[in-house]
Parts: C-alpha cells; structure tokens; sequence
C-alpha cells in the first residue's frame, strides 16, 4: 500500500489508479497498434471514463495532514499520488535541511527529441523549491522562479533533483535547487524567492501564538 | 478530424485516444466513488495498457512537417495532440510576429488549493517561449527561463497567453511572453534566452546555403 494512504485503503487504491493511468499515458505515447485498435480501446476508455465520473468530487483531494501525521498532497499536479498528471515527484526531507528526490523521466515528457521539455523540468524545480521553503517553515508561493539549462536532460535515466533555503527575511524566502546526474553533474539549476501571502502569515502568527 | 493529424486517420484516431485519456486523467482526480469500483477500473485499465502495448515504438512521435505543410509535434509534452500529458497548448503563429494560445488549465494542474501549480504555468511559458524564438526562424533550446508570478492563476477559466522575440544575436535568441485574463490582467510573466546548438546552427546555414 503506498505510503502516502496513509492506511486508507480506498485511497491506496486511489493511487494504484492512478499510476495505472500513467501507464495507460505512457503506453499512448508510444503505441504502434493500427487505427482500428486505437478506437477500440478509446471506446472502452469512454465507458471507464464514465464509471469513474458516476460520484464526482468538485476539486483534487486537498493537501493536509494524513492519519501518519504526515503533510501530503495526493491531488497535487507535481507530487499527487493520486494525480495521474504528477510524476510523481516523491520528495525526501533531509534532517540536516533542504529537501531531496530520486525520480526519472519517461518519454511522456520528451520535448526536443530524446530529451526531457525544458517546461517540465521547470515544473519540477519549482515544486522542490517550494518544498524546500515549507521544510524549513515557511508557508510560501512561487513569487519568482529563474532556470539555467545546463545541458539536456534525459528521459528513463535516474537522475536527484534537490534544493534548500538559501535566506529568509520576513515574508520573503529564497531557495536554490538543481536536477542532476548521479555523478553529480548538474543539468538544471533553479533560485526562487517565495512570499507567504498575508493572509497566511496571519493565521501562522495566531497558530503560534495559540 | 483534428487539424494536427493532416488528414491521416491513424494520427487522428491516436489524438482522440489522447483526449479521451485526458479526459480519464481528469475523472481520476476527481472521481469519489468506492474502493471495489475502482480496483476495478484499475483491472480494465491494465487489459487496455496492455492492448495498447501490444505494438511499441522506442521515442514518442517525433516533430516533423506534416502532409499539410504545417509544421506538427505530435508526441511533445506540452503541445502534443498524440500525448496526454500535453494540455494540449494549440499555438497560433501570428503574421505581425510572435505567438498566442487560448488556453484552460484543468483540476488535474492544481497546486495550491483552487489554484495552478506554479509550475505548470511555468512549463507552459517555456514552451510558448520557444514557439516565438521558433516562429522567428531560430532552432533553439532554452539556455536560461525567468518567470514573475503576479497572481495566482485560476483554472477552468479561459486564459491567453502570448509571447515574442524580444532580441538576436548569433546563436542567442530572447523572448518574453505571459499568460494573462482575458481582460489584458496579466497573471505569470516570463522571458528567456534561447541558444541555438552549434551543430543545428552549422545545419541551418547549411540549408540556407544549399
């Protein structure tokens, strides 16, 4: 059962559909079968499609905190294990700070051939900045994101993605993060600054003052 | 038929294909009904990946001039009408220069609560980005991206996003392009510098040359 249940088990099973319409995903992007079988199968898609739309929730599962105590964000774009859209990103918090994670590409994310799209590396970095600012307290949005494309990244190949806080000054908090090879090469680089929205600073003020 | 499949019925069956597996990825993240519907989806799902499979290309369909002369990346990650995870942006080429895409984002690119994930906005103006450094006669990859979010991007709602070459010279190309409400409000903007290989530039010369 995935971790991220958190030992519930209509939502682990949520999350096996979830990665199984990312196979489905990867196998579209690369089928070879004839325009026939194409039809079929979108025709049995449709009615599946349908099975799943008969109770329909108005939003993504919304981010919070799982009966593990863990924080998770199931329905997240980047990270939501129950989101066929995210990679997903499975971000490791690093004791000693800044945040960490293992992942690899599939050619679902190709954008020049035989390479990652810049856009979705893009993607990524921002999500683990973003992660790095709330590991380290901060309750933040992306205020301004800067990317260096070092060399073209690979799909299906491992590669670590990571980033920490670098400064933090009132409701402003910058972080700097990279996706590189194993050896350590560097492929992409990232320097955010994020800005807890007002209303946010607030609400963590009354919390610790509660 | 959809425009990008340039009247071949095989390339138009896999683009619905696509969109009916988008629309399956959307009734994933929204879907509330029980654990035994959805393990049973899940085994359906597998039956049709594995349909799908039975024939399998190595690379997604690569970028090419199409029967109608148009210019078409089917499998690419953000633009891609074959891919699901592409949005899929539909680039308009503009005659005065630069580019424009109409587009929504869905539940399925949720990052804060009730809104886009950074992120994917991101990925999206990279993209558009190298549409107008391509549009302009530059083959390019993104050297350097630097996005300013201004306001949080809502989704289901129409949305516009533009962008132009700004500047040239030698292999360096620079655009700037935002994703704004329909009434001009501009929402997350971006500019980025787009270099050229040097072996595509020695190619494109060549071209020109011969």
């Amino acid at each position: 059962m995935p971790q991220e249940s958190g030992g519930d088990p209509r939502l682990a099973a949520l999350a096996v559909l979830a990665q199984q319409t990312r196979d489905l995903l990867d196998a579209v992007v690369l089928t070879d079968v004839p325009e026939q079988e194409l039809t079929a199968v979108t025709a049995e898609l449709v009615a599946l499609t349908e099975r799943l739309e008969a109770a329909r929730r108005t939003a993504p599962l919304p981010p919070g905190i799982g009966p593990d105590s863990r924080y998770r964000q199931l329905g997240n774009a980047v990270v939501g294990a129950c989101n066929p859209h995210a990679l997903p990103l499975v971000v490791e918090r690093r004791a000693e700070g800044g945040v960490r994670a293992e992942l690899a590409f599939r050619p679902a994310h190709e954008g020049p051939p035989g390479f990652v799209h810049g856009g979705v590396s893009a993607m990524i970095l921002d999500h683990l900045l973003g992660e790095a600012v709330a590991w380290a307290g901060k309750a933040a949005m992306t205020g301004t994101l800067s990317l260096k494309y070092r060399r073209p990244l690979p799909f299906g190949e491992p590669l670590v993605a990571s980033a920490a806080v670098s400064r933090s000054e009132g409701r402003k908090t910058w972080a700097d993060g990279v996706i590189a090879a194993p050896d350590g090469t560097v492929l992409v680089q990232a320097t955010g600054l994020f800005i807890t929205p007002v209303q946010w600073a607030a609400a963590l003020e009354e919390g610790a003052a509660g």
